[in-house]
């Protein structure tokens, strides 16, 4: 008992595959607090959201155990990575699940399709504090030093006051260096959507095929409170996300319809 | 435009595959008010959360074309089955989004896992009014004749008076005949988690593999006025369900702690 209570300890995933640069901040992040043990998908996971695998068989693998770090590679998608950690790699119950550093943003609806965020969600899920942290830069070489200082801080605060149950959080930073970077704002999910436009092409068979792309659209550009606003003013964003997305509100208004007789 | 106002325009989606017996059971369910284009997986995609496909082109497959119903067969995701239809199917934006009917529950926490609930929801974030409906029976032969009376009588509902942009509804049927359905009811999220028991396997060249399987755990089962609850006492559950994960109650607390000093 008293080894469990010497360090934390931390399990900490992403959704950009072991390898990605994100994902060795994110160690590094972790390691100054606590024992890591990290379990990461083999390959990208971008927009992989919730997803989990049931069709085919998951594996994992043992790259690297050093003091204070064991590192995993995990066949399947983020938040499998968190089961099968919680399941079949740790022998007690991780203080602190991190996700990230995520190469690109995770602000407002994007939280929806994201891999990263279902890692902390997975979490969160489980009763362990969990936080995702992405930069909105999604470059393979994107510079990390800021998401190291503002990870370090985020993740002290939450270690020092614990998180409600049913809560985690979706840290997303700036792209610059720490000095460009204004502060912390804690706000609301900005209000948004992808537009698709899907680009159209033949194979070389004739036959037509489907590539997704699209730009984000703020429904809100006015709104000063939610992550799409600290971002574009240079803050770190931090909102806190529920795992009950009940609409408490429409509760009481569908109660008043006639549901309860034929038509 | 006198043509467009005739009927409702219907887009339905599923994740269990265009052929599953709860897709022909929606179907029968969007004809009766409206022109139907079906868009749904080539195989099944349970569990696929709102996964969408980024890595690899995406296929769309017109199956049959009869008077008021399109059908088609799409590669990728009940995400991916929604934008596409929006962006290249659909000459004008659809009245009406229906996912389903899932052959199993989607209710609790099972609606973050769920590709049917991400048809809906990806509805719900383009503007539309949204329904997921799921039946508790995984059976590929499931009754689905409750499912299609209650369907109905939803469906009317949310034609009539229509939904709140932002939340889309999570219905879910328990088994059996109508006769043996006591009615709907309007409820919350459920508070609960999936515990995973991982499978531990031996492939025959030695390396290990794993099966995810694992048995839900209800973290209320005295409260009444939940999705589990409904179905527990055989009535139809409807949660009402948001896009904006934002805790606002968090939000103050966070405000509170030490974000903006260095440690």
């Amino acid at each position: 008992m008293e080894k469990e209570n010497k360090r934390p300890l931390i399990l900490v995933t992403n959704d950009d595959g072991y390898y990605a640069g994100g994902f060795k901040a994110l160690i590094e992040i972790a390691k100054s607090f606590g024992d890591v043990v990290a379990v990461a998908p083999e390959v990208g996971n971008s927009g992989m959201s919730h997803a989990i695998t049931i069709k085919v068989p998951i594996r994992l693998r043992l790259l690297d155990k050093t003091e204070g770090l064991a590192l995993y590679a995990c066949s399947g998608t983020p938040a499998d990575c968190i089961k099968l950690a919680i399941n079949q790699v740790l022998d007690r119950k991780p203080d602190l699940v991190l996700s990230g550093v995520n190469h690109g943003s995770n602000s407002s609806i994007s939280l929806i399709y994201s891999g990263t965020m279902a890692g902390a969600i997975e979490g969160c899920l489980n009763g362990i504090d969990s936080v995702g942290l992405s930069l909105l830069d999604f470059a393979r070489d994107a510079n990390f030093q800021a998401s190291v200082v503002y990870g370090k801080r985020i993740v002290s605060e939450v270690l020092r006051n614990g998180l409600p149950k049913g809560t985690c959080l979706n840290v997303n930073i700036p792209e610059g260096n720490v000095d460009e970077i204004k502060g912390v704002k804690v706000c609301r999910q900005n209000k948004g959507r992808w537009v698709e436009e899907f680009e159209k092409r033949t194979d070389p068979r004739g036959s037509n095929y489907f590539w997704l792309t699209g730009y984000y659209c703020n429904d809100e550009p006015e709104s000063t409170d939610t992550d799409e606003a600290a971002l574009n003013n240079k803050y770190v964003s931090i909102v806190p996300v529920k795992v009950d997305l009940s609409d408490y509100v429409m509760i009481n208004t569908l109660n008043g319809w006639n549901l309860n007789e034929s038509n």
